[in-house]
């Protein structure tokens, strides 16, 4: 083996604990130090000091095969501390994922790159989830090891059997979805995640001991999980602590591994210098000699890559084997298995949406859209069993279970419906998991107000664009008595300036349906449902089978021939714009009413329908939420029906009365501008 | 005492463990029952079950005097778990504050009473903080915690010697911010902040057992605090409880009380059913029986209502005391402590800022506006004493760090700056309860995209109306190779859709001085200023002491007379639209360039300098960042030069020049508005 001793003493201790981990592990750290040096930016500290870890792992552990990255009985790895993302890139490219070449690892941070400042989900295979706003990793794979066990439920362990692999430094441990995560993760037993935590003392500012000196493992401990401690440069001891993680199956797993940030660099190793700053020329000659490394920029020696390349293909006998038991099984079960995991809907779909549908034409009801979205969950869940539920802790008000997910996912059975406990960011980041992980659609509900807390990952899951779903009721101040801290009024407008995330706020059942059944259809960009919690009537009465929802803003109403005036509302408040049409076509003049469920979805339409469906006539919109942004549609934000401010408590009458979001102020306004 | 015997025996039980304390609580349970109903909205659980620990705490611990709400030196009192508001109320008209009538009591969540359905800040004396959103009480207890000690190594333990209490419930654990505010106070050895956990094992959704099975107790010692269990319904036990707390000066301290949700309740006590819905009459009458209480609704019997009358006086002696400490100190001394807790600013301060801005004007310079906002805090920090420091672990990008601020808060001394770790929403929380705790003007750092982990509590922050500082850096795809995962795009519009916040994108190293001077004198309305991680030109070159950025939006060049084209920008933007209209300008048309630093403050602006500022002209707007919003002062999205999706990860000028956000997009787009 061509590679020099160490020259450090102390890294020659090390590397003699397991000398080829050790000399595999050089090849991470030194594409990693080539690769910020190269960019001038970027974070070498961490991939130093976990290779040794990583190595580890995906020598001896992990459960993938580098020529078929997408199979989906592999292990998922996720790097929660993004900023090592060189790590992630050297393992890929090390093991021999296709896309993930050596121009790539040059290019690293450079514009159409695949290797992003931090790992972008659908930029190269092997990339399980987008990482970097710390905490979400961690969540996020609690998402996808809280889908594996259900997969497998259904499908049986020999088909669905694999690890969920975390990489976190201290900054994930410090977020508080970090926390969310820990617990949910322990709460519901997820015995094949395992968790690989980066102690090395060491945040952007400093030392820890400036912000954190908790006792990480004991935290863990009191979340119901195993732990361990080992020397994360020792290859055999890691690798027993992960063969120990993995013997646990009934708690999650901790390997707190002590580590060196920045690892084999005389002057920097151990210090903050080394986070987020390249190393520089000199000091990576330096860490060469340290470390024994006696290669130029990006060359890995023959043998070395070529061990990595085995290593890339060591689960393809594994891939093999599952392929056999998956063509071993019934004609059906397998087309349903590989139905789930490419993510194609049931043939039975679209006749459940239809016959929901024609249920609503032939009954109209009117209801809140949340009791609207809980009717269409009742044939969609019971349609689509890759439908999985849940709530942070409000079940009962944003109604998000029905019949079909009715079955509680314990530790003990993973059923359908998850209670993701007072956690929002922690559910919405679980959810992203769960969708990325394969097989499922999954949803969830909180209060629209409390997207606050979550609204990264509605983010992230926008930036990755994976189609989670959103389920946010109490859409206004329509939600009352509970007051201004739980009424949402800058949130539809914070919201649709997301990129590529769906907002749909449907004014009745009709709507509330159709949202759903985009929402469900939209596998590559998430969805949000603002719903109401206070009652509206059905005002979609003629039968027919177009999803008007689709378009974004259509004419649910006309009054009169032509338009002296256009009402444009969304949700709830498209009932009061009819009931002040009304009064105006009394008045004598004609009225055109479009119900814009989702701005996003309108804008997607052809200039011709958008300009037919807003009109030439002046227009007001109404919407019991802030202003802001309306100026898209209508002249001024004085042509808007909406709130000024922050909410108030009280019953709902009087404050859309005292807000004066009323048929009465539309009509008004409507009257001033058609004097204009 | 004419109190009945409890029928429940299992009731009396516990009520003889300390009667006294019992039947004072049983005021609070009374009045929370009788007003949830009354407004048949509200949750009656919580009132109930931490009736007798709140008796035992304002009976014999807490140190406040009734009369004097506005006391400095009183004792804090956190409801985190603020749905149980009517427990709150319910103590503030027993102990007598003055604006809790009865009346008050009686129109719970009504319009235009002060009783909210959750504890309003401002709405009445003794609502320390808004609280409802949960997780977010005990981590702004935590700056309150914090000020209180650096308050009292300011101006000596005679003078600030008050202690924080939180009441919390399990949803406040269960939240990410819960545990980043727990382990932050932990770190810092806040001896003086005592907390009451409502252990009763119901959340709204059910049993906690569905979400929550972690050793709370155990996860708390993690994180160095002290820990005690005891019953909730025992005055005794809590009376010790709390008294050993006090007697813990070197950490935290938890109080794990077991309670039953609803105490009292025969049919729904122990059940999520008493979580958030009224009892109803027939229950309240059961109620009643069981606990024996023979009074109608809303009635107190005279000697438990004079009790309650005294034990709100019991501080006054505190309180005399305390003032005759300080107007036993020297006058220099009483005027600081008077000047610092009312929130004036000092003599000095406006010199400060103009040696500030004539400096600049003496020696314009190119920096970063984050570099410009360090060299703004340099003076304004050392004239302002009460100016209080930190960032979420990216101080030396943030550079929220300077001289007169350069002592770290420690647990071993309470200096100027706060390391608040990897925990932007803890942070933000803080920093209110350090501005709401009185002395200071707390400011913080983090990246503007995580703004997102901490947004909840920026709303608070607007909705209280308190001046928190909120420094948020690497304000657009300017932030470059760290990519997408890191670029604000969405936020600068998703923050100006907050009501009653003051967003600040200044353009250089003037407007961010005169951004920072708006942001301290602002102490009734939160700022937040979105600062660049790249450099530009100083602009403002002429001399002068007007605080322009005051305007919100001002012609900061003019080329030509009168107006082809009315370029308006933010931040770093302002230097490119200026270099555009030079441009322009060569080529015959006449431009007017408009800095606009905050929408809010130009909105607050007179229709005429308004109309003046923004012209009669085409407009075109330019900024990194979302179009979203802009179509407040353009005529549609297409005259916005500005960022339709996601940024990417690459070097800042190429990402600028990918994106289109030019001069030369510019100068194309003015020329194509000026042949409409």
């Amino acid at each position: 083996m061509p590679l020099d001793s160490p020259k450090d003493p102390k890294i020659a201790a090390k590397a003699a604990l397991d000398p080829q981990n050790f000399a595999l592990a050089n090849c991470i750290r030194a594409l990693s130090i080539d690769a910020v040096n190269a960019a001038n930016s970027g974070h070498p500290g961490a991939p130093m000091g976990m290779a040794d870890a990583a190595t580890a792992l995906f020598r001896n552990h992990l459960k993938f095969d580098a020529k078929n990255p997408d199979w989906p009985d592999r292990d998922r790895f996720v790097l929660s501390n993004g900023h090592a993302s060189m790590l992630l890139y050297s393992l890929l490219h090390l093991t021999g994922y296709e896309d993930m070449t050596l121009e790539q690892v040059r290019n690293f941070r450079q514009w159409g790159s695949i290797t992003a400042g931090h790992p972008e989900y659908g930029h190269a295979k092997g990339i399980e989830t987008t990482t970097g706003p710390l905490g979400q990793g961690i969540a996020t794979a609690v998402g996808m090891a809280l889908a594996e066990r259900r997969l497998a439920a259904e499908f049986g362990d020999d088909l669905v059997d694999h690890h969920t692999y975390v990489f976190t430094g201290d900054g994930c441990l410090q977020e508080g979805i970090g926390q969310e995560a820990i617990s949910l993760a322990g709460h519901l037993g997820l015995g094949k995640l395992i968790v690989l935590y980066d102690d090395n003392d060491i945040t952007i500012d400093g030392p820890t001991s400036i912000s954190f000196s908790e006792d990480v493992p004991a935290r863990f401990e009191a979340c119901g999980w195993q732990v361990q401690k080992c020397d994360g440069h020792d290859g055999k001891a890691l690798d027993a602590a992960i063969a120990a993680a993995k013997a646990e199956t009934g708690k999650p797993s901790l390997i707190a591994m002590k580590t060196v940030i920045g690892f084999g660099s005389p002057n920097k190793a151990g210090s903050y210098a080394v986070h987020g700053s390249p190393l520089g020329r000199d000091e990576a000659a330096l860490t060469r000699e340290a470390i024994g490394w006696g290669y130029d920029p990006f060359v890995i020696p023959d043998d070395l890559a070529q061990e990595w390349r085995q290593i890339g293909t060591r689960g393809a006998k594994d891939r093999e084997a599952w392929e056999a038991r998956l063509a071993g099984k019934s004609a059906e079960v397998r087309d349903e298995f590989n139905r789930r995991v490419s993510g194609t809907l049931p043939h039975g779909y679209d006749a459940a949406v239809k016959a929901a549908r024609d249920a609503l034409f032939a009954d109209p009801k009117k209801a809140a859209t949340r009791k609207a979205s809980q009717m269409a969950l009742e044939p969609l869940t019971a349609a689509l069993p890759e439908m999985i539920g849940g709530s942070a802790d409000l079940t009962g008000s944003n109604l998000t279970r029905v019949k079909a997910v009715d079955s509680q996912y314990t530790r003990q059975a993973p059923g359908r419906y998850i209670g993701y406990g007072v956690r929002e960011f922690g559910m919405c980041a679980a959810m992203n998991g769960i969708t990325l992980h394969g097989g499922f659609i999954a949803y969830g509900g909180t209060f629209l107000v409390f997207s606050d807390y979550a609204r990264n990952a509605i983010r992230l899951s926008a930036l990755m664009g994976v189609g989670t779903i959103f389920v946010m009721t109490h859409d206004s101040i329509g939600l009352g008595e509970d007051g201004p801290t739980h009424q949402p009024i800058e949130h539809l407008a914070s919201l649709r300036a997301i990129p590529n995330l769906t907002v749909l706020r449907p004014a009745d059942t009709v709507e509330t349906l159709e949202a759903w059944d985009i929402a469900i259809r939209n596998r590559h960009v998430p969805s949000l449902l603002a719903l109401s919690r206070q009652d509206v009537p059905q005002l979609r009465l003629e039968a027919g089978d177009e999803n008007l929802t689709a378009r974004g803003a259509y004419v649910i109403r006309q009054f009169g021939e032509g338009r002296d005036v256009t009402l444009i509302a969304t949700g709830t408040e498209v009932a009061l714009a009819v009931q002040a049409a009304e009064a105006l076509h009394g008045d004598g003049l004609n009225v055109a009413v479009v119900s814009m469920p989702s701005w996003e979805l309108f804008e997607a339409q052809s200039d011709d329908y958008r300009q037919a469906t807003l009109g030439d006539a002046p227009r007001i919109a109404v919407e019991a939420a802030g202003k802001f942004g309306w100026t898209r549609y209508v002249a001024s934000e004085d042509d808007v029906i909406g709130m000024t401010g922050f909410g108030a408590s009280a019953p709902i009458d009087r404050l859309y009365r005292e807000f004066g979001i009323t048929a009465e102020a539309i009509v008004a306004r409507a009257k001033a501008v058609t004097r204009r």
